[in-house]
């Protein structure tokens, strides 16, 4: 059973976190609703609740009051009806049997369909393979996100640039400047742009070495500070991401090199982007750089060190996404929205991250990000 | 099979949008991990990525790196093993057979298990029951985010009470007060403490009548305004929700009485919640209050109208959680955190909800909110 010879599409979620539900009704809700799409006619079944806001906003053909359904069931001898209850009357009148699905498909759900009859296949890959491939619309709303993200990138890098060292720490206004005041920055930034920022990264020193490590306390002159923000808009749910590392003050020539040589394995990624490549081929292009510039990469001292994340992910409605720029095989095609983020990760000499997002194209990428690069601020 | 006669528990989830996951590890992850719990033994399986990030915050006995079990799969001949397949082997060395995971597991992961040989049961109610009784630590930092959130409502009602009255529309500094501009106020005023919030609503109006509007445009004068904060904390992770409405100069008799009468209906909601009752005969309660006022509930003219969404839900790690006061059955009990939000929504006439967040105790409930309530502003 595959998606086309099943009888109907079906996803139960909120779309307020999944991104396919999302992609497929344009319709954002907290609590799960039901998708139904069979053939080219798309259904949802939600609460009472829902039914007017979903009437209006979801581009779907049909939008149901789940009540109805619900009422049916009851008819039929249940007494409390539930949403699989109220589903599987639905299905019944259109005459479905078999259910594609997502691999995300809550296994309560599916063992109820299976238990009622129904033949219930799962995608174990993207459910909309389409959503992979961003359409010229969504591209830009990307890059309306981007632009967004990098006018924050330049709050933040500014009021570094702009900070005074004092016995070796950032003041602004006479105030040790924070990790903190710097995220927060980032954050009204971005919020006056419509977008909403979870998680930015200000992390200074060795704090850098952790990557999803989000920073505290105060930044330090002659230490690299990783910043990485990656918000969603409000409007259009579609996400951006872009990382730079900035020092302030003086850097050690070690903190420059592994600068340069990020830098390096960065353009390297780049310049072999393009559709038909392998991201597993540009990773190791990458990997190989780095080995052969001496910058090793596995446990040491009971951490990990060099370069073990990705060198990027597609960004989309989720911030990661299909494909990938890693360890395991995927090939990129024009249309994927993908970062290009190495790192490298050396506890006392240097932390650093530069990531750009670019489009893939036949015969190469454009790269939606413009920030410039530079190290020392 | 249930929870106590199989081998371990599991979830697979990111715990930033899976609060069983961040309840049970209090580790914060963007991306799919593993969690086991076999006997009181916790045990995560993490990337190299999260490894020292986990090791670090997370309250689990145990970190456990992928990569270790993947490079076990490829020994034992799978070519590009996955996060299941070092599941698999990790299932292997701890002799587990059979599996207790959540009703939202998912099918991928459940059937990947299942034709390994596993069995796979799934709770269909909380899958950690003692979730929805929060502890002292647990009410403390939900009452701290419901001060949070006191204070953002005081911000909005102060911009609408302090507004100029032009032409029927609210004015602040010679513009027109919008819903965007209340809720930046909102956003800024949370931010400012900690708390995110999503989807706040500021709905004037009709607007109001749909209670999933986030509301938008001028504020006008004379007109219920709905407003609906519910922020989480960046801290804790914790929700509060509280909902408002105010109007700006003079409401109609119709509105007052439509305000008086959801008023009621909650203080009805208030004196009624105790350790032991049924949410059911709460919100039947509140259902018939308002019908015996003359204010009925049904689909009038196409959409529904009167009370048409239930009068609360538990609140914690996630805003809508067990319990529900509401159609169904569920059994209040001391350490339930639920919102009372009776409304009425009648398009052209007026929209009200009014909304408390408490804790249940054994002879009634501690209000955790001290926001007062006056219709006219």
């Amino acid at each position: 059973m595959d998606a086309e010879s099943s009888d109907a599409r079906l996803i139960i979620a909120a779309s307020e976190t999944d991104a396919d539900l999302y992609y497929a009704s344009r319709f954002l809700a907290p609590d799960a609703f039901v998708f139904l799409q069979i053939g080219s006619e798309k259904l949802l079944l939600v609460s009472d609740l829902e039914l007017d806001r979903a009437r209006a906003q979801a581009q779907v053909d049909t939008v149901l009051a789940i009540s109805r359904y619900q009422e049916a069931a009851k008819q039929s001898g249940i007494q409390n009806p539930e949403q699989l209850h109220a589903l599987h009357h639905l299905l019944v009148e259109r005459g479905i049997k078999s259910l594609w699905v997502p691999g995300a498909f809550p296994i309560q759900a599916a063992d109820f369909l299976r238990h009622a009859g129904y033949q219930v296949s799962f995608s174990s890959a993207s459910f909309f393979v389409q959503r992979e491939f961003k359409t010229t619309d969504e591209i830009g709303w990307i890059r309306d996100v981007q632009r967004h993200t990098e006018a924050a990138m330049g709050a933040a890098i500014d009021a570094i640039r702009r900070a005074d060292v004092k016995d070796g720490l950032l003041h602004r206004n006479g105030q040790p400047l924070t990790s903190e005041a710097v995220k927060r920055l980032v954050a009204l930034s971005l919020m006056e742009r419509g977008c909403a920022a979870r998680h930015t990264i200000v992390a200074c020193g060795d704090q850098g070495c952790d990557p999803h490590n989000h920073g505290s306390g105060p930044l330090r002159a002659g230490r690299p500070i990783i910043i990485d923000i990656f918000p969603r808009s409000d409007l259009t749910g579609y996400f951006a991401d872009i990382t730079r590392t900035v020092v302030k003050g003086e850097p050690t020539d070690e903190m420059r090199r592994i600068y340069e040589t990020v830098l390096e394995g960065q353009e390297l990624a780049l310049g072999r982007i393009h559709a038909g490549a392998d991201g597993k081929g540009i990773h190791q292009a990458v990997m190989d750089l780095f080995e052969g510039r001496g910058y090793a990469t596995g446990e040491i001292d009971g951490r990990m060190q060099g370069f073990f994340h990705g060198t990027g992910h597609g960004v989309g409605l989720q911030i990661h996404e299909p494909p990938r720029i890693g360890k395991t095989s995927s090939i990129l095609q024009a249309g994927h929205v993908v970062t290009v983020e190495p790192g490298l990760y050396y506890p006392a000499r240097g932390a650093v991250r530069i990531e750009d997002l670019v489009v893939v194209t036949k015969d190469g990428c454009e790269n939606l990000t413009t920030y410039p690069k530079e190290f020392q601020v």
